[in-house]
């Protein structure tokens, strides 16, 4: 396809109508992928140094990129070989795909397996590249930024940077740092830097922590299949049972696999949620201000990473509206053009589908409304 | 109501009709709740004794039953109260929540916590108690068997006994013993003997094991409001991955909870399990003769017991077929009158409605069918 074409392609699609082409296009949206995973080259040597000299101990890390690194099996070595691409394949992919815009975040646990001056110091540079392949291809990719809540404070100001300077679009983390979660005050530094920056914060999963990983090993369940969204899911109530979003009521989250498994709990949490506080249970659940899943509906945007699957999206979607369930593919992990296709299907009205595919991830995110650029199937 | 308008109604139900009554019922089915709780006074105060000398030292049973068991709230007080009563107290309770029958289960977590000659002593008493109250109140009770797998052989032989012998309907587990799982083969005579009886075993939460509760609990995420579901969930799916529905094809299971959320993951779990058998990632996960989601859509039964919302309910409904899903309350944990409305209300035809109240619990339990006998509302 010419510029040319795409120019008239966009503007058909602007206008609504594509009377009288022959029939090139078959969406009348921009598909945004919204939790798609990259590394540096130099992140996956520091990966692989860490696995060999066993300077990170992490049962969860040494499960998951034990395998990726090492494995010799396909799907092994396809991942770490798209993960570390930011151009040829990936574009391709995209094309092959139908995807017009990758939001990238560096893969998990990202920078939060290392000690925090190396921690700090890779969010920044990762940060710069990621930055730069957005300005390689503004119309493909836009990007989230790393910190390293090893260090809060300085996780803060990277935030900042990465949002003011580089242009990044939100702060991702990936769930538990070496075993800590967000709920102890000392990281709510990062809370307030990110509500203050107006945008939002991606909970990726990250195995579970060595705390609780233990029965997860000896079937292989750690990972994407179980353990990422007890993980995660735990993770999520842990904030808001701390009364984070009493204290951050304008701070935005994003949870990827259609919310790591908390809308279908919406409401076992209110009512134990409500009783444990009623019962004075621990000093740890105290009142809040909203019931949790007032918090789920409000304060979190939910992702289709994984979850390309019409029951559990069009239940999600029904519960949390058409304004907060956007989708996502979750490359290089799970690459399914079926799973396009079975998202284009979604019984959703045209406007639902828009939002869905491109409009909720351009008012979340900021990114810039902008053409179908795709060429490919689907 | 006397004997004879019991009788009337029955009669009128049995025919589809009550032209000509003044209105006395609403609703033409019967209702059985699946997963309500109970226990003796004597295992109340051997869990008060093992709370006070540290005998049993599971930070979750601790969590769980040194609340229920200490503290002074009004929920842990009621409850404590009501889960000990089998006859006065909740008959009445039932009667005004319009429950005609409860299948009643040892509360977790049971005589797992104990040692394995205790254990097995105290299935065999709490077994002939439960066969009592079922035989002195034989509309109103039916039992599910509780068993030790501390002592495997012991608890295959006490399923027989108790199906056989004491008309039992099934066999309870609550999930982990002593951080232990029934994957490991060591339990499979459990299996074994409960596909050979044909009747179901229930998979009841336990608390997380001790090898995974700890960031659970200082925010109290451990017990009803998510700990459950992600202990029973891995549990359950450790059992599939390991194969044990290959070895007892004829197994059925019945979880609690809407399935503890595993309905929520079919896509998922099928799509990482066959990546990870692809991969050849752990001599725990060899490939299997059905998808997870199979294992889950033909072994497995699911109720409602604190789930009772429409939006999951449907959902697990539309996935799992009218003849899976069945009703409970989680009595005493979760006494909610509009509950009981909610599910009346809920958007099925007479036949699935009929099935979800009692026709499925009678099939799947073997409970042989009755009349609606309850007075109150709703």
């Amino acid at each position: 396809m010419t510029i040319d074409e795409k120019i008239l392609i966009f503007f058909l699609n602007a206008v609504g109508s594509n009377v009288g082409m022959n029939a090139p296009i078959t969406r009348p949206y921009r598909r945004i992928a919204t939790e798609e995973g990259w590394m540096t080259p130099e992140m996956a040597a520091m990966y692989r140094t860490a696995l060999q000299d066993g300077s990170i101990d992490d049962p969860g890390f040494r499960s998951l990129w034990g395998f990726f690194a090492g494995s010799t099996s396909e799907r092994a070595a396809t991942l770490y070989r798209r993960i570390q691409d930011l151009d040829d394949e990936r574009l391709r992919d995209m094309d092959a795909l139908g995807i017009d815009m990758q939001l990238l975040m560096l893969t998990a646990p990202g920078v939060q397996c290392f000690d925090a001056a190396t921690g700090t110091a890779l969010a920044r540079s990762t940060n710069d590249t990621l930055a730069a392949t957005v300005r390689r291809h503004p119309t493909r990719f836009a990007g989230m930024a790393a910190v390293a809540p090893q260090a809060p404070q300085e996780a803060a100001k990277e935030a900042e940077r990465a949002v003011r300077e580089l242009g990044l679009r939100g702060v991702v983390i990936n769930s538990h740092t070496q075993g800590e979660y967000l709920d102890d005050p000392k990281y709510w530094d990062i809370f307030a830097a990110v509500e203050a920056l107006g945008v939002p914060l991606y909970i990726h999963p990250n195995t579970p922590s060595p705390q609780m990983i233990e029965p997860f090993l000896p079937r292989a369940l750690d990972a994407a299949i179980f353990g990422f969204a007890c993980e995660t899911g735990l993770h999520v109530l842990r904030l808001i049972v701390a009364g984070v979003f009493d204290r951050f009521p304008r701070l935005q989250l994003v949870l990827g696999h259609l919310g790591e498994g908390l809308p279908y709990w919406l409401y076992r949490i209110d009512f134990m949620h409500a009783g444990i506080v009623r019962a004075n249970r621990s000093p740890g659940a105290k009142p809040l201000q909203r019931k949790p899943s007032d918090v789920l509906r409000q304060n979190v945007h939910y992702t289709t990473s994984g979850m390309c699957w019409e029951p559990a999206v069009m239940y999600v979607h029904g519960l949390m509206g058409a304004d907060r369930v956007m989708y996502a593919m979750d490359y290089p992990y799970q690459v399914v053009a079926d799973e396009v296709t079975a998202m284009d299907a979604l019984p959703l009205s045209p406007a639902d589908k828009a939002a869905f595919f491109a409009g909720n991830a351009q008012r979340v995110f900021g990114i810039a409304p902008g053409p179908v650029l795709t060429e490919g199937k689907p």
